[in-house]
């Protein structure tokens, strides 16, 4: 019955080593009752492009240049209609979305970042929290609403940071538990029973 | 040689719980070679007082009404002065120091905090972390500087949110890893080799 399985829509920008996290879990049914729908890139030439398309995974290119950035979102919008995706994860997607993206798809929007959210939001997670001099980081996911890493938080996990820690070692040691905890909160959110209450999912 | 141990002072606002989680550190040899020399507190009818003289430790209050914000500061500094202490442990002291207090005791001014700081500065560190909707925190043990909160961290601890948590059982939770981190640091600060490379102690 493929038509009751969950389709997942995946945004990238670059290497997208989070969706092929994501397409794992789906092969290895950590995601149960799912299928990568589609993956849109933004880049042409994003390596991660070429990697869903070798697993036989649905790709397209659209290209932000030369559109408004609601054009741009509502191009994206139509083929992630198309694809009829229950959920949108974004995996190294270098642009914000815009307000009307994220109501479209209002709670079906996730992303990933590398720190324990509220602290260190932007695009050097980890080098602002080695600068900051923390103990303790992580990673997050979280729903996209229409202020910057800032929406309800699904999952979040803990990394140590050590002494001797650069950017590198401390960026890797964050993406093993992204790719943990991506798969855990897709799915948390297609198939469990949940409620938000104020900012929390419960 | 009592004179060869460090000496530790504190200030409070009430129970003291994390002082005299310090005073415990010190009697069982956590915090080595070291005596609690003095108790402040800016409020007379402190609960901790009372606890902290039945243990043996010198107290005194200083009231800070009637003064303006830096004689307060002056005041309390002449008494740890008076007293040689070697580091000043803030324990639910519920003022902000002034500058010259700060900068008179620069590098020996020591805070823990009820959150991961730089995420939930403050008064409120658990209800605002509960609020958020992180799935983590914890408590942050660093040196006071002139800013809320902010200063180089020494040590820090992790604890979960549980969905059923409230502000009480929350806050049960991170004053455990409260009083064990403060003892570390305090032992740390006065007995280790440390640098800090800009806010970092290595």
């Amino acid at each position: 019955m493929p038509e009751t399985k969950k389709r997942i829509g995946i945004l990238i920008s670059g290497r997208g080593s989070n969706m092929l996290a994501l397409a794992d879990a789906v092969r290895d049914g950590r995601i149960p009752d799912a299928d990568i729908a589609l993956v849109i890139s933004n880049v042409a030439d994003a390596a991660g492009l070429t990697k869903a398309a070798a697993r036989g995974i649905a790709i397209i290119t659209l290209d932000h240049r030369g559109k408004t950035h609601e054009q741009h979102d509502q191009a994206m919008a139509a083929a992630l209609r198309e694809a009829r995706v229950d959920v949108v994860c974004l995996a190294g997607y270098m642009r914000l979305l815009s307000p009307w993206f994220t109501n479209e798809f209002k709670g079906r929007v996730l992303n990933i970042h590398p720190s324990l959210l509220p602290a260190f939001p932007g695009l050097h997670g980890a080098r602002d929290a080695l600068s900051y001099g923390v103990k303790f980081t992580g990673c997050t996911v979280h729903l996209v609403d229409e202020h910057l890493d800032h929406g309800p938080i699904l999952k979040q996990a803990v990394v140590p940071v050590f002494s001797n820690d650069t950017e590198d070692s401390l960026s890797a040691r964050i993406l093993v538990e992204e790719h943990r905890i991506y798969a855990e909160a897709v799915a948390m959110l297609l198939h469990s029973d949940w409620r938000i209450e104020g900012r929390s999912f419960k």
